[in-house]
């Protein structure tokens, strides 16, 4: 603790993001990037910003981009927040909308950048446990709280809970805001912005990082009730005018109209994780049922760590947490088909060695 | 005051950024934008960043970014810190290093984003006056303190406050955070970078919005002892791991390495407030000495409001801002030569006609 250092500073612990290698050459399933670039349609209009224009500030609204937003989810641009990645957003979250007297509920198992926003803005929470089969069960959540979060599918173990659990837990909450954060949603499940109209603590976040292939773009979004994104924006506006550079809006602005290509890069991703689960579970891979773009699995007879230690070894990077009820298993992107083939080739070479000897 | 709102929420004051207008044809000389475009190099390497690879994350750490702006100044990297624009950097420094018990330091008449910070973060402030001469004096900082920040030159009204000055105030006040905001520093000034050696609570925060002709890219940086670049990075990672995207990183790093085109660029902006300044003292304005790349003058004759409005029907903005000592100023950023000679006939005619009725 340095004593220029604000009485905060010294109790966060930050969050740590997956590796993002120097060196080239590498598998990389560790941070669950798309394995498809952007839309041609975005870089297209990525390349029409690259101008001299880049002297003027953006938009501090992003108008087109809520606009954009707006359109697409067939709701009016005041029900829409735009922030640097997902990330940002859910920051702005925890800031207005989720520090009350009342304890932040989430699961035990999930995203771990929930508990570093609390300590960042100070909030209690209390970690509800994820059931025996790693599933969300509505009813743990109804206690008195001060707001609910969690990933839908959650992060990292996939599962997917149905739209209506989601609908019953509004239901029996209406006292405080309910979060979904709904990263990996287009990898499988129904979105929970078909229910913003009707509850008015719902606000659902998403990303373009996953399914739209943006990741280093950085554009995240919020869809809620007007009075839960004036909540963001005042919160936005005391922090930062202008989060997103002109590219970022033209760029996703781009992303969103294009819904060809979405829905074939989409279904694609969909494709390899059921081939990826079915060759992992011949290998003797316990793996759980994703709706994400990666695959949460263990092995019964190989720890997690080595097994992690001796893919890196051989070029390829996934990722796995320390400790609990799931620090024996793996977290695996959802590559190219051929990169999946080549992990599970490198297992199997592996396994097959290890009886040899 | 909605039910779903934070605490924080209701008493915030958001910054109001000075208007970007959606009409073209407009003369824009109120948000303080370089007039020129960026480097030649910065737009090709951006072109080189709109690939696949936008797929992929940026380095969290914009390693790239860090070790360019450390060469810059004959630094480490472990003393550079950046972010999202300089706003996004001074809103972590205020919650890193100016929450203290003692109050915040900073002159009545600046940038007015400061303030906004506070109640965001919920920091004691003292707003010391500035002198007749809208001068900062060093003996008005010298109480107790929790921190002190400032822009040199200052903003809106354009003076500078010699390095001496700095460098006895760091001296009289080793016991909390100094910030020197040095947004405009490119446009006449020396910068405080010089000074971070020696003092480990200096911090210096300077933006690539201004002279580097980036306002739409969103780059800012401060430079400091590594604990205090340490304190920033944990709230840092603690909000946003890549509040850089790939595209930022890319052309960033570009602006800093082309320096004669940041000479070139920045010394015409510099001749061009000379011109205009001696233009409008020939119309009878009273204009401060500015080490800005904009001019901060009144009229005796004129209401601030009037021409403002007056200039706003010619098709030219420029801003002025509402009450208290620098009500009936103007401030008005250095366009091109041809602009500015737009601005001074409109001004000129105006004038003219008023005593013709």
């Amino acid at each position: 603790m340095n004593q220029y250092w604000s009485d905060v500073v010294a109790g966060l612990a930050p969050y740590t993001p997956g590796e993002q290698p120097k060196q080239g050459g590498l598998i990389k399933l560790n941070t669950n990037e798309n394995p498809y670039g952007p839309s041609p349609r975005v870089l297209a209009a990525l390349g029409d910003e690259v101008a001299d224009t880049l002297r003027l500030y953006p938009d501090p609204e992003a108008g087109r981009l809520k606009a954009a937003v707006a359109e697409y989810y067939d709701l009016e641009p005041t029900q829409v927040f735009v922030g640097n990645g997902s990330d940002e957003v859910l920051a702005h979250t925890f800031q207005a909308l989720l520090k009350h007297e009342q304890a932040l509920l989430f699961p035990d198992i999930t995203y771990s950048f929930y508990s570093v926003y609390c300590r960042l803005y100070r909030i209690e929470f209390v970690q509800v446990p994820l059931n025996d089969h790693f599933e969300i069960c509505v009813e743990d959540y109804q206690r008195p709280n001060g707001g609910i979060i969690f990933p839908n599918p959650n992060a990292p173990t996939g599962c997917l809970l149905p739209l209506d659990n989601i609908e019953k837990l509004l239901q029996l909450n209406r006292q405080s805001v309910v979060v979904i954060d709904e990263a990996y949603i287009d990898f499988g499940g129904d979105s929970a912005v078909a229910l913003v109209n009707r509850y008015p603590n719902l606000l659902v976040v998403q990303t373009l990082s996953k399914s739209r292939s943006l990741a280093g773009l950085r554009v995240g979004f919020a869809l809620g009730h007007e009075q839960l994104i004036e909540a963001l924006d005042r919160v936005k506006n005391s922090f930062n005018s202008y989060p997103l550079d002109r590219l970022a809006i033209g760029g996703a602005v781009a992303a969103l109209e294009d819904r060809d290509y979405f829905e074939v890069t989409r279904t694609k991703v969909m494709r390899t994780r059921e081939r990826l689960a079915a060759d992992l579970e011949q290998l003797g891979f316990e793996v759980l049922p994703s709706a994400d773009n990666f695959i949460f699995c263990r092995h019964p007879a190989f720890s997690a760590p080595a097994l992690s230690l001796m893919l890196r070894e051989k070029g390829i990077i996934v990722r796995h947490f320390s400790g609990g009820r799931v620090g024996q298993y793996l977290r695996i992107t959802e590559g190219t088909d051929e990169e999946c083939q080549i992990l599970t080739k490198t297992l199997a070479d592996y396994f097959q060695a290890l009886v040899s000897e």
